[in-house]
């Protein structure tokens, strides 16, 4: 019998679906967790959403997302505040510690990366109060560079380490997604890092897929499909002592064309496979 | 008047033209010197290539491109060295102390990129002496990670450092291609650190187009046209004590389709405007 008490589907991962159905999946296949995206909440409504998946007996891994920061007017910047202060409150209406910050990129016309990922650092300090005093922490997730431009100016695990150093651990962490992360000549020594820092936030898994996709956000693929090599990380993530839920989150046209119910078996499989034996 | 004394056209940039349209072209225009592929050596024959640049009165910044260092096998890793060796005698031909490496990828259907950056480092090793006896650097080049898979296991500028360190800085250096760097929250200061260990053997300049190509190989772009910042870039690099050809290298299909002179024109254009007072 495979042990899938650590697994948990982000909701992007069966797009089609609404969040009653992947919550009926998860159920249906097994699986304790879910990682859900705000517009799939939104749909829901939140108190109808936090009932559905409390009542379900499913726990939330994380909520995605926050973020986007990077504005450079204070008009641009008030907004995102209070965009990010509303994702906080859901965190805890959804009983989830975790809330994603996907930090966003350079400012329509904007060249100065290091003014840009300044801003990162100055709207994170001025979030962390209210994260705190509603005890979500705020999980930095540093994207593939080559989002660097228009997703997440956080491009490493050690530079969104850098940027978490300043506050609590339990107020900031970081996530480690496989994708995002596998190329990084720095990963082991940022994962050691972490885990000493006590920042992993939480895991997510899934393949890079080769060649890239024309659309590069829709290049992730079921564990095994692409070049990651999920032992080595799992077992850096491991040792570095986190313990925590593993998320599948996968943006991949032809798996969100696939029957989910399908794609939650496949998702057992690899995980089972080629996660589950080094975590 | 401009100052293009620095200015070196790679002849990816004029991808359509022979080695001598682009010897041709560089004169008509005032630039000083080239940077030449392999393949448009190949054409003219390497003799006639060398006399050809020669009598021009050009310079060879750089010889692009030795590499593809990573085979895993021991058929593969001779035949690697051979090629890297030729290359290496090649450049001495051309009268340039620069060959680009592009050190290649992962193997097929390999996972284990940690290994697959350890034979990177033990064929450099194995060039050394031969670079060495010739007077010629082995030029790393960081790739942007969305290449680290299939094409470069070097993936940024620290790294590259790391891998020279053994080694001379007259015989392995390391490139800084604006495309491939520009995202790197390190990048400050390992330029830094390259010019401290006079390891900067070459400045490539051209711009990251958003968004990714569908061929990711072809968002290069015109200095100007993309998100990169050639002013700080420019700044750290000349701050660094690098004062060497400025090479342009440009791999973008509507540039490709746009007449040679054209392009050089706008290249001295934006040269002039984005790169040169920064120098």
């Amino acid at each position: 019998m495979n042990d899938f008490t650590r697994l948990s589907i982000n909701s992007a991962t069966t797009k089609k679906w609404t969040l009653a159905q992947v919550v009926e999946g998860c159920v249906n296949a097994g699986i304790p967790a879910i990682g859900p995206w705000l517009d799939r909440v939104a749909e829901a409504g939140l108190d109808k959403a936090a009932r559905l998946i409390k009542d379900a007996g499913l726990r939330v891994s994380s909520l995605c997302r926050g973020g986007f920061l990077t504005a450079a007017d204070a008009e641009g910047q008030t907004a995102a505040l209070a965009d990010n202060r509303a994702a906080i409150l859901e965190a805890v209406a959804l009983d989830t510690k975790e809330l994603f910050l996907v930090v966003g990129g350079l400012a329509p016309g904007e060249k100065d990366i290091v003014a840009a990922r300044q801003r990162v650092a100055d709207r994170l300090a001025d979030l962390v109060p209210f994260a705190r005093e509603n005890g979500v922490r705020l999980v930095l997730e540093p994207l593939h560079p080559m989002y660097a431009a228009d997703r997440a100016l956080i491009s490493t695990l050690g530079q969104a380490l850098d940027l978490a150093a300043p506050f609590d651990a339990s107020t900031v962490g970081v996530a480690v997604d496989t994708f995002h992360v596998w190329w990084d000549p720095e990963l082991k020594g940022q994962i050691e890092r972490a885990g000493r820092e006590n920042r992993i936030a939480s895991y997510q898994v899934c393949d890079f897929n080769m060649p890239i996709a024309a659309d590069p956000l829709l290049s992730r693929g079921y564990m095994g499909d692409g070049v990651v090599d999920f032992a080595t990380i799992g077992r850096w993530v491991r040792d570095a002592g986190y313990s925590g839920d593993i998320e599948v989150e996968i943006f991949n046209q032809e798996i969100w064309d696939t029957d989910g119910n399908t794609v939650l078996a496949t998702v057992q499989e690899r995980y089972a496979e080629l996660v589950l034996p080094y975590s």
